[in-house]
């Protein structure tokens, strides 16, 4: 299979995008990466001809969208940039998805805009992979911010999106799907979780109903639906708490004395693997869902394992065969969703 | 100064109700706590009179509100219940304060209800306390559940209690007050958080804008305002996330070899001291904001330590004057809150 990756988005770019695709490309020998970007930059990186890995190869692209810019703007006036040629390689066909850290308001766009959306989907979102303490698989999360304000149908729409997606990459035969919300009686929850919860007991997915925040870490449930602002911020939430409890860790053990100190050292290699599950990068990037198509966005703050894993994630995707699960099961819901 | 503690609120009442008070009674021998409650259970935990501490009362209450109880029927419902009746002390100045790990819906009704909300405050706000990884002073973030939907002026509302919070516990000059939200720019946000920020900045705040759900751990910010659905799913999921950390790590330790088994055991006391941060226990419960006294709830699943660490935090907010200083606070905001 063949890969487009966008080497110019993120904080880091190029140069973990060229380290995460070589990485990717070592591994996966009987696939492709398309780094696309400016040759002229890229190169070097890549080092001499001779000694380059035959699967990674290079798509000049000579504009790069800025962190800072509109999103939607960007897509239309950027004709040359390493983020829509990446998603026009996905759309031509000549890549089976494509992965960006760049803008992710200008990745959702240029996605929705070039291949466009599944039908029966009124606005895509973005999902989040956070690790179940009780499994080995992630809970999905959506939307984790693409679209701040939602109506039900919408919310509803993000559940069969979710449920598929679940359905295809884990092999689940019926993912438990949830709302967040305040309380977990059916009382709680806002007019709009009401509403969708209601529409949603109409549905023959497997509906658990509402969940608080803390279920997203376990295997109560394996979609959890949302509206972009709130998953926004449960998102940024959970990655602050985590970091917060590793940043307490660090200090405690700096100001412990020697025994305590000798044993961090021994733990270190454990720690390490920790840090490995809970770092967004492990779980490499949010695919974006309802699109017609194969993306991932990966955290602007990449570094080159990020990257990678983002590349996996999307072969994993492309090998699942979203796209037709997804359109598949937008059809079977076109007659209780309205 | 005298607390009253509701003996019977919390999934583990009376007896880490009891435990909790005994040991803060220990530590406080100017202060008194009167635990209220059935006197023919409590009597028994207290053990022989004798050997009593003279600065744990006992009330006598024959009934109890149950945590699955609607919270307005039941305050006014069972008039002699412990949680009622400890409120009534307060009410009564023979508390300072009052101390309850019972149904928070009762909890809150029963403080609007006996004690009346601050002059200009339509409806009370629950405060969580949240560690900042960069500083010795939690965060405080309100809504934390009381209210699902708000309006700006609540909004607002909410920025001058946890503002004056702010002042009176840590004596700040000048809190760092922010509205949470999907991100920095002051494009984001809803119609409600942008029309919240626009009164702000009317304000004579300190108001430093939004804050993404990661700042909540930081000292980018003092006092968090939002609305009590979205702040119940950041206090819950931000629970969830340093427990999966936790979880995470035990599981990682069990599964590790021998050098990091020992190494574990080396840093046992500084774990402990973690958990000790982390958990809510420590925060000692989540003081009402806007209510005419002197009110903490503790965390339903609290044990005697965190028992204990509410009447602390009780005792610091009455010595706080925090009555006072939220009526005043409300009445120099009137000009700019209309």
């Amino acid at each position: 299979m063949r890969f487009a990756l966008d080497a110019f988005g993120g904080d880091h770019a190029p140069e973990v995008c060229v380290e995460g695709a070589v990485a990717f490309a070592r591994e996966h020998s009987s696939d492709v990466v398309v780094l696309v970007g400016d040759q002229a930059r890229l190169d070097p990186l890549l080092g001499p001809a001779k000694k380059r890995l035959p699967n990674v190869h290079l798509r000049h692209a000579s504009q790069v969208v800025g962190m800072g810019d509109h999103g939607p703007q960007a897509i239309r006036g950027k004709k040359d940039s390493s983020l829509r040629r990446a998603i026009e390689l996905h759309r031509d066909g000549e890549a089976d998805g494509f992965v960006s850290a760049g803008n992710s308001g200008a990745v959702m766009a240029g996605a929705a805009l070039l291949l466009g959306r599944v039908d029966g989907v009124s606005r895509p979102a973005f999902a989040a992979l956070l690790p179940q303490i009780d499994s080995e698989r992630p809970s999905v999360m959506l939307d984790a911010g693409a679209n701040t304000e939602c109506d039900a149908r919408l919310l509803a729409t993000f559940a069969v999106l979710g449920e598929a997606w679940a359905r295809s990459l884990w092999k689940l035969q019926k993912p438990k799907v949830a709302l967040l919300s305040n309380g977990e009686e059916e009382g709680k929850g806002t007019k709009l979780t009401r509403d969708a919860l209601e529409l949603l007991k109409k549905s023959p997915l497997n509906v658990v109903g509402y969940v608080e925040g803390n279920a997203l870490f376990s295997s109560r449930c394996d979609v959890v639906v949302t509206d972009g602002f709130t998953g926004n911020i449960a998102l940024k939430t959970s990655e602050g708490a985590a970091s917060a409890v590793g940043s307490i860790l660090k200090r405690a053990i700096e100001k412990a004395g020697l025994p305590a100190k000798a044993g961090a050292a021994l733990l270190k290699p454990t720690l390490a693997g920790l840090k490995k599950i809970i770092d967004y990068a492990e779980y490499g990037g949010a695919p974006m869902l309802g699109i017609d198509g194969v993306g991932i966005v990966a955290h602007g703050r990449s570094k080159g394992r990020a990257i990678e894993r983002a590349l996996v994630a999307c072969r994993r995707t492309a090998v699942a065969g979203l796209k037709g699960v997804q359109s598949d099961a937008m059809k079977q819901a076109a007659a209780w969703l309205g």
